[in-house]
């Protein structure tokens, strides 16, 4: 396995150069688009990995998956789904078009940026710092590591340029569509944009949903198996923005991707895979995690479909 | 196998009074809701069936993956995706505005209306009845009977009840999406959707993507691995209108619906799926079909996510 | 009054080279943008001309506010309202979008194409041709000319590239907003816009409207007070597509614009005006017929509001 | 003219039953809806009032002529028209789609609740309170009372309800649209809508656009010619929200109207009209203020058009 991944890399490399990391922060502009790294958890929760995977990143929209199986356990898929729908949508994610034009009157899904602050709405506690706390605790478990913390330097940053999300906050506040203030809401919703991870990490977070909601490690239920059927099931149809229907052809395989350049993969039952690679294409998704992951799927017969 | 599929019919017979046949036609408005059938085709061509799986019906949509199959092996996929998208979108399958409004300047996927009007366009021949022969005669292969053929009554009545898809027919003619005259275009698509098949035969299609291409009776490649790979992406993503999210996180299996009560899925490796039943939902996809496939991968431990 | 014209026409002879024909049509897009002529014509019918007034060309949407008058007398306010609203879009001339997110389920004004083809359908006649001749007829008698016809090069023309047209035509036709076949509203909607008339008799439509219905030269009334009220009412809103807010602030009084390069305005109780110059700019609006317009409103004072 | 007055109030009292008062906030809600005044100013500043009018009520939307009357002054027309556009649109009043979907990328005029914050950004001043002084100075020259004011009730209501105008104002601070802080922003805009004022003041404000600028009672200019203009032309395609078209050709003058109840018209060099019936119809138009200025046109033969 190691020399497969080996290989991959070797051959993904060159194609880095064709993105740049994401530009509307600071923050993430000074990434150095060429580190690449990749890392693999299987059953029995054993690694493997290579390159760049142990290098620490902001998840950005990957946190919209942990979320969201925190909050389906903790509110249960019913208080969930009758804020936020399940639908895909060909909208780009910070669109807030629909939320106006549509019948649903609730964002399409929890990962458009407008469902995800629907999700973060509805974690449990009584300051963002419980409800984010929350949060964290159930990540560090995920991961197996206590200290899961922010990046304060992305999180500052994105505190200063968040307008649009503003704009989603105040539409769906009108819609009540959650109970909290909304600068508090995007305050929790932008420190979880901001949690710092590594590719090993992001392989155990796809292998807790690619083992039905269980540790690889331990066996211990982390969440229950239709959480994990919901959250995969919704990467299957809408995680990689409006590339999501491309990389489904291409790679076969439910992910979930950030503008950081981590992406998350699970392929039930046999692992979960962390990519991480600055370099961003035209839609917002990792050059070479994308390359990776396609390269990966059809060297091991990954395709799910 | 027998009696499983028997005792989730059993267990569905019951909800199918919640639906409602198509009634835009009056030939769809006619058909019996409490018909109900299922058939599985496995590795090596056993078929198992139960109720109502000899009963014929009018593919309608579930036509929009075999004409997308057969031009795709016919013309390449570079010709066919230059002028129809790979992404699932959360419009209505009879949507126009997003033509207008999408940066795209094309439709969104093959599964909607405008989208499988295009691929129609692309059809192999010199007139209205080569193109539709050469399909033809691919559903004929695939399903294993040589006569399949049309329900006449159905294609006279929606010829003579499509003004919206005349009118998607024209703007993509405005946008160059096709050569062909409009008229012939919606001719054959029209024929298309009134090809006749039961639950067996729609097993045997969703075998054949099932097995990558191969026919699970002789092994004999139909299409290429890539093709049944793309067919079964774009289901998985946006095979059940606007019920696909939905279905993706109850039953976790790609597949495609049909307004005439049929429902085709594909489980990689293992079998096609045929279900039929003209009760539908308010989506438009059929009660009886959805429940039945959602118990079917319960029981059985389907989901591919 | 001569002196006045003449002087205008010099000032804004330099100005039409920004412009350019319309160029969808090969008809339109031969024509001389130089071609620059104006003409009043006042109570009691008297008529100054300057310039190329008696060249004639097709009134394209020009004919929109013909056909409103003469169906809003043959069938009455409540019919045409019933099936096309009066408040002004934001939207182009041609958009089809408005159709489908607008809860009225009707074209929002007579003005753009959509409502322009619903109020064809509403022309009384048996045939095609019993309708045009209806509405040729009318304008036969407004303008002072009983042999008014069209340019049948331009009509062929434009019925050749009538595309998006046609998807308009049966969007309205499946929302039932009008009873004969598309093609034949689409025949006699291409006819009206292929109508041929010169800049004088452009200032007698002008005039009729101006006098509240009333021929200038002999006061019979043509249409009646109301109608010529509503007539004008929309062209102040909507007479020059996306350019009719700027317009009104320009030249404060309500016109209408044809891509022929056609204006018609009307000055309540004070005179009809009509403007010929084929360079056209990026709203479709005639140049010169622009400038000319907004050089006489303030020269006489003439803005209503 | 007193008892022209009288008459029509007569004929529309009955007719205010089929109106609501406001029900968004509170303070509105309360307001009787079977108050009903109307007051003229003609040349001369003489003054013709006849019921409720010198009832004080929140002008509301009114005050965004006011404020594009004294922006345009205080900024000039070019800074105002790079920000905003000149052109009516179908959208509801706080409509957001526009924003996204258009090409304009700015809203499309300054009577829509996008447009108008983005001159309320325009103000002149370094805080929200001379911001609007500035405008409140200006209001009180042009009504003749120097203690113009706000109704803090109002205002306290509405500021505790604006979520859809913060999500607006902060889709226009992303788009860079004003330059002060978004809070700042939205509670000038706030103050504007709480002014009171009673009809006898709103037909001054009427008077001075209908003398191009100048105050009726002593000549002075208030506002260029060209301003009082643009405002004209303004309300004349955009005053009624979505029944500005219909109340074009029913009334055919130039009017803004406000939830609280009012509305201002003027007639060019004849009249200013003010009237005030806190009824509203379904477009959020005063029915009596509608009836009675529709009576009145007829009446005196108002119609510009």
């Amino acid at each position: 396995m190691k020399s497969t991944l080996a290989s991959i890399l070797e051959e993904v490399r060159p194609l880095v150069a064709q993105g740049r990391p994401a530009d509307y922060i600071p923050a993430l502009a000074e990434a150095d688009p060429s580190l690449l790294g990749i890392a693999i958890t299987e059953a029995g929760g054993g690694v493997t990995a290579c390159g760049a995977a142990g290098v620490r990143f902001t998840i950005q929209s990957i946190s919209k998956v942990l979320t969201l199986a925190y909050v389906l356990e903790r509110v249960g898929e019913a208080a969930v789904f009758s804020r936020v729908g399940k639908e895909p949508t060909g909208d780009p994610f910070n669109s807030i078009i629909r939320l106006e034009t549509s019948a649903l009157r609730k964002p399409f899904n929890p990962m458009i940026n407008a469902g995800a602050i629907v999700v973060v709405g509805l974690l449990p506690g009584d300051s963002p710092d419980e409800r984010f706390e929350g949060l964290r605790a159930f990540v560090a478990r995920v991961v197996g590591r206590p200290d899961v913390g922010i990046d304060e330097r992305v999180y500052e940053s994105e505190r200063a340029t968040a307008a649009r999300n503003r704009a989603i906050g105040w539409v769906l506040k009108e819609m009540r569509l959650f109970e909290p203030p909304v600068e508090d809401v995007l305050d929790v919703y932008i420190r979880q944009c901001s949690i710092a991870l590594d590719a090993v990490e992001l392989s155990r977070i796809g292998a807790f949903l690619a083992f039905d909601g269980r540790s690889p490690l331990d066996g211990r239920e982390l969440v229950a198996p239709r959480t994990a059927r919901i959250v995969k099931s919704v990467m299957m149809t809408c995680g990689l923005y409006t590339g999501s229907g491309a990389f489904g052809i291409d790679a076969g395989i439910p992910a979930k991707s950030g503008v950081g350049g981590g992406i998350v993969a699970a392929v039930r039952n046999r692992m979960g895979i962390g990519v991480f690679n600055p370099a961003l294409d035209s839609n917002g998704n990792s050059v070479g995690g994308v390359e990776a992951l396609v390269r990966l799927s059809a060297r091991l017969d990954l395709g799910v479909v």
